[in-house]
């Protein structure tokens, strides 16, 4: 059996160095590489070695796959882990690395193949009892036939392009009278964005939750599931908040979506880690929608309520081990909530907002992680995705998760960009979500910029005025952080105590 | 039973940190003290609250009971935490807050009492069957009839005060010639250092190991303990590692200590967390050594392994509130280190090293734990002791664990001072500390300056040529921190690689 004794991530940020810490642990030396921009990043430091593949954007660098292919020969690379993103889920490039000799840490070239189109995926799992979303079987493009097809499944019809991924070519038709122009758009929009026109049509589900199952699968046909994630809050069609376990699926439900998962991996002869997304109807039915052939960003929920270290997983599977365990050995154990750091201003529709971390201290103790690639003084870079850090948090039960996590969002201080984590706090304080009775509408539903307005009783800015004109010398000198209420009303006690 | 709503910790640095965050995780609101010279410190900042006692040293500030209670009537405070150190031990004090009416979260005053004078500890303990080390049951000034007694346990000999602690008034006598003048000088130290002359004799045991017990009783009567912690690695008679499980501790021992430790507990009626020490011999035979009656520096080893937040459970007891668990419900999973960050200088006999903390990055990842109370740019004060952190890690196996506190040191960034880090390192690269067999003469044993120097082959010479200018730069505008010899290997890996 090959032991892999140095790895290349194709990645950068903080799953670069989330996945080279556990190489580290596991005695394999680290390759990190990096495009011009990120030349001075922590993953960069953090790897044994490190090669420059070239400047932004990351077709040039990044994407680069002959590039990544021969700095690998070069420094007598094994193995190549890909993250997520960039190449993880491109069949040729894990069929380059493969034919070069290199040990590819993911499933086959075949199955992320398969996985990576809907209707093949459609087709792989149609022999085995996993219940879809009622829809088109193939792809459809004859209108009056599609009409027909739309109104046996009942409206509100949705229409998805077969090649889409992440909301993208998604259109919804609420009645038969708008069906026909929507689909010429939807067909004349897929053609443009993915070069392929092929649409389906299904049930479109009026409050869906988002829970996807993660899986494990060796190279010898052993297959589990580790439960599920939650991740139903999402803005602009990207989750922003994950959890596991799901507050809403009983363990009868649990093993339902394990089972079906696991046939889902079982029918693209799946190996590695992987995730068998579901979409889950108001009558708590599931849907299977489609399986991601990569470690998903919010994979640290599910190592802290399992006690296992999935990218180490990937690698011992990635060797041709076995699983060192079987269903009946895994456990769920507390509970475990993520929330995504984005470089990014809620008051503003969730846009970019990209800058000097003038401030950057990680809020730390027991049952708290955060994965980031980040230190104080960085800019974050504009040519990336612009999450700067994943905080996760567990404890015993939810409601103790739910506590430590915006303690965790209160002691997290980062000035110099807008970030996302006071809209995390609403999510966190917010009567649905703590409910557990939230569907992936959570963000058009409850939420608008007000929400993180500051409001203050005429007692409170009595009290507070001493402090208040320590906030606006800060804003003078450049300070963008929020500055929460609690913290402004607590520093108005030291303020006041201090006088004592 | 009283409901603590809020809560003042009695005490500064990570300990009045790591207080407040499970105060704050169970919804007490915090009052935190401070002496003038920690106005700007983390702690002040995280309370929701916060009071100033006055200027150091600490006999006008931490130490000053009646401020201390003065402050909580002032802010409504229901509870004191003392913390370790500082007033924690203080019979009189627990016995001043509790007759103001206020809870002391800490065992009894009398347990306080008992427990911190040795012999009374010895009286206390001597009805049960507790293995105690061959010696004087009590204070010896008699010189002739002392030396009859040495004789009969035979050489060498400890002469200890009764008052001492921390290797404080210890002598030891390698033969009878010595034994006089030994006895002579051992009790006008004791006089003069602690106001008491009262002295015993004991074996000196040549090989020891320092091993202690994790102790946790309700009001109730209940009593459970949490297994050992190893504490032999130290530095002035000072821990620096220590560790949960002790590598030489067999279930049986552990059992026959753990119950033992519970004895102890119950001679002097004790409810609350308490440590109770053990010298274990070269043969594994244990001795009780004394009871800590507070919480240790180092419980967090116990923490990883048991999952029982000790903060959380102490002020569930103060409370008044039966223990929610049994001994059987307690299980040692994995394996935890500690490792104590010191400002001070390993090769200069470790004296400390204050100034300020120009870098200041900790590690981070899975089962990593930093319990600090400093941020980056801040001065070490000159008044307390130089602890800056406390790095604690998390993993399966103790192989395991070793290597994940090796990498986490490697990723601690710390310049300005200098630290401990290095030396832990050593220790854990060390044979003796991988292999289980050392003791408290470790440090004497293996370490000397020289330990910590780069050696580097010709061929690594010339290969880190370019390197090394960069060190001269960093050296040269005033870089403090230590270069480990990996880090500089592997910057040179990447130099050479960032020129293909």
């Amino acid at each position: 059996m090959p032991k892999i004794k140095k790895l290349l991530v194709a990645n950068r940020g903080e799953i670069s160095l989330r996945i080279m810490r556990t190489a580290r642990q596991m005695g394999i030396k680290t390759v990190a590489v990096y495009s011009e921009a990120d030349r001075n990043a922590p993953h960069v430091k953090f790897a044994d070695e490190a090669v420059c593949l070239g400047p932004p954007p990351s077709n040039q660098s990044y994407l680069h796959a002959e590039k990544i292919i021969a700095a690998c020969k070069n420094l007598q690379v094994d193995a190549i882990h890909p993250g997520y993103g960039f190449l993880s889920e491109n069949a040729v490039f894990a069929k380059m690395v493969t034919d070069a000799g290199i040990i590819f840490i993911g499933p086959s070239p075949q199955s992320i193949e398969v996985m990576g189109s809907k209707l093949a995926a459609k087709n792989a799992v149609s022999k085995y009892d996993i219940p879809m979303v009622p829809g088109t079987d193939e792809a459809i493009s004859d209108i009056p036939k599609a009409k027909i097809k739309a109104a046996e499944i009942g409206y509100p019809i949705l229409i998805k392009a077969s090649a889409g991924g992440g909301g993208k070519g998604m259109r919804i038709v609420e009645n038969e009278q708008e069906f026909e122009e929507q689909m010429h758009r939807a067909i004349s929009e897929a053609q443009s964005a993915f070069g392929d026109g092929a649409v389906f049509i299904e049930k479109y589900i009026t409050s869906p939750k988002h829970i996807e199952i993660q899986v494990l699968g060796d190279q010898h046909g052993n297959t589990v599931y580790l439960f599920e994630r939650e991740c139903s809050i999402q803005r602009r069609h990207q989750k922003v908040v994950e959890e596991a376990p799901s507050p809403v699926v009983s363990e009868k439900m649990r093993q339902a979506m394990g089972q079906a998962a696991v046939m889902v991996a079982k029918a693209c002869n799946y190996y590695g880690a992987g995730t068998v997304e579901f979409i889950v109807d108001e009558h708590l039915d599931f849907f299977f929608l489609e399986m991601n052939t990569r470690l998903q960003v919010e994979h640290p929920v599910t190592e802290m309520i399992t006690g296992k270290d999935l990218v180490k997983e990937q690698i011992l599977i990635a060797e041709g081990l076995p699983l060192s365990f079987s269903q009946d050995d895994l456990k769920i154990n507390g509970h475990s909530l993520e929330i995504r750091v984005y470089a990014e201003d809620p008051k503003n529709n969730f846009l970019p907002d990209i800058g000097n971390l003038q401030t950057y201290i990680r809020p730390h103790g027991p049952g708290i992680r955060v994965d980031d690639g980040f230190e104080q003084g960085m800019d974050i870079p504009i040519y990336y995705d612009p999450m700067i850090a994943k905080l996760i948090v567990h404890d015993e039960t939810r409601e103790k998760a739910i506590q430590k996590m915006i303690n965790a969002i209160a002691d997290y201080q980062i000035t110099g960009i807008e970030t996302t984590l006071a809209f995390c706090r609403f999510v966190m304080e917010h009567e649905s979500f703590v409910s557990g009775k939230f569907d992936t509408k959570f963000v058009e539903r409850y939420f608008s910029p007000e929400k993180l307005e500051i409001k203050w009783t005429e007692e409170e800015l009595t009290l507070i005025s001493g402090f208040a004109v320590e906030i606006f010398e800060k804003k003078k000198n450049g300070f963008k952080g929020a500055i929460s209420k609690d913290t402004a009303l607590s520093q108005r006690t030291n303020w006041k105590n201090r006088l004592i």
